[in-house]
């Protein structure tokens, strides 16, 4: 049964407050009272609450945060990204998934959605807590036809992408800290982990990794988190939707990468900079040859982060740990 | 039963025409006459052939092209790579073996060694013809602490370390094809396709897949690589000994490697040089953009072939197919 048609009339009108009876709603979707009324049930089923009044109709109330891959469509304005999906309730971890299915042969653009994944990875090995149904966590699989020293230069724009996502639909003034972290307030909420197969000099495919804090509140965050982790809904003060922010978010990876494929890196660094919470700042990276301190001056070419220290050297960082002073 | 020192000792004495008798081996291995007689038995079943003389004893005159762990080891003088060894009679490809190894953990220098592969694969897809017995088809894991973006360079790099064990072993007079073929009088002997696996811009391991025909005779070649490709065999005019080829190969990477690790591709790069049979060449390269067309002039910091065309410009390619006019 496909709700879809159904449920974008009750929203469009939910908005303006007004209701729709089932004699509009019959017309309107060219289908069957009877019809009309096991659609309401369903959704009703899934979670959405509406305000059934006698002779004036239904008003949608509330919609639940859920992640159908009906909702998904219904925000997808994609040509690609995302219009194959994998919409999994629990599993290990995304990235695994879908480095599966790039081994199978899936093609550029494929999803893999979890609603909460039990062994998900962050950078450099670590962690990342998925808990179940609070967040957007999904591995984007990608071929596009570069070399494989663009992998670096895909992981910004990766960032670039989720921050444009979150600041247009939830308001949230997101910034990015170098690479590819991204905070609210100074504390993070999402992170993004870009992994690449390569042969000889090309690359065979990338799947980029994006955890969002969406909807957790202060108690679903480990304690050790607490201090330096939040969410979108903490720091909007509401609660959002995640099958709308995970569509602008594939949009905006589209668009990126066909900006990327055509013009290369140099719009891609604007924007970076642009959303940048690193530059301009006092910054500390450990690497693995030692620490670099100073204050962030540049992103390079190929994304490397420049540092200028006290005594007026210039070095380039291409990986470590960043802290902002 | 470990028929290792036995072996030691014939083979050095082969080399003058000496015998050794049953008892002399007794002494010098400290082992009982039929400690002897056992091992002496077990190299007979394995292929080797002596001449044995009553009152003189044994001398070595013929040793199978043999790839066993013994056999390798005897020759290995690496500290890491490939004293961790999977020896596999037949197998689907090593780079699929040694990428599973990878995913699960195992060390640097891991190495994968098939007799037969069923679907040995080359660069951008091809398929690796690896018949039973006649080459080195194997794969060795690498896990550096490197950017991603030295991955080209190591292509490279492996391309050096497999010309110059030719060289040596065989004393064939091998050259280097951009990116990493090697020819023997300008027909293909050995394949290389190194797979990297990236996090961000992490190099997370790669696999340095070499394939190399070492006693293919013309008709173990399928009919449309006869005119294209040959087996160091035909081209020395005597069986090789893979053991040897490959624990060469080995301590070559783990040389090139510290050469890298310490001083950059800069030596690497002439090294490559001086064994390439591209640069000086007319060239065609066919890439996803077109063809490029002209003088292969040099070889880049990244890697990349330097083509100076009709016009005067120069091109830098990072990947395709190239032809030697």
């Amino acid at each position: 049964m496909d709700t879809s048609r159904l449920l974008t009339l009750l929203e469009e009108h939910a908005a303006t407050g007004k209701y729709l009876s089932g004699e509009e709603l019959s017309k309107l979707l060219k289908i069957s009272r009877t019809a009309v009324w096991k659609q309401i049930n369903k959704l009703r089923e899934e979670g959405y609450e509406f305000d059934a009044v006698s002779r004036r109709g239904y008003r949608l109330l509330h919609a639940p945060d859920l992640m159908t891959a009906e909702r998904l469509e219904r925000y997808l304005q994609t040509k690609l990204y995302g219009r194959k999906l994998q919409l999994l309730s629990v599993t290990s971890s995304t990235q695994i998934v879908a480095r599966e299915l790039a081994e199978e042969g899936e093609p550029e653009g494929t999803l893999v959605f979890a609603e909460q994944q039990t062994v998900g990875r962050g950078r450099q090995g670590r962690s990342w807590h998925s808990p179940a149904g609070k967040g957007i966590w999904m591995s984007l699989l990608l071929r596009p036809e570069l070399p494989l020293r663009s992998a670096p230069q895909l992981t910004l724009m990766t960032a670039v992408a989720v921050c444009q996502a979150i600041r247009k639909v939830t308001g949230v003034e997101a910034g990015i800290k170098w690479p590819n972290d991204l905070l609210a307030g100074g504390k993070k909420i999402c992170g993004i982990l870009l992994e690449s197969a390569g042969e000889d000099t090309r690359m065979k495919y990338c799947i980029a990794g994006i955890g969002i804090d969406v909807n957790l509140e202060q108690e679903d965050l480990p304690e050790h988190l607490q201090s330096v982790a939040t969410s979108l809904k903490l720091a909007a003060g509401q609660t959002q939707d995640r099958a709308e922010l995970a569509a602008e978010v594939l949009l905006r990876m589209e668009q990126l990468m066909e900006l990327y494929q055509a013009e290369g890196f140099q719009p891609i660094r604007l924007l970076w900079e642009d959303m940048s919470v690193t530059l301009g700042r006092g910054v500390s990276v450990a690497g693995h040859k030692g620490m670099n301190t100073g204050i962030a001056v540049a992103l390079d070419d190929s994304g490397g982060l420049v540092i200028l220290d006290e005594s007026g050297a210039l070095a380039t960082i291409f990986s470590g740990e960043l802290e902002l002073d």
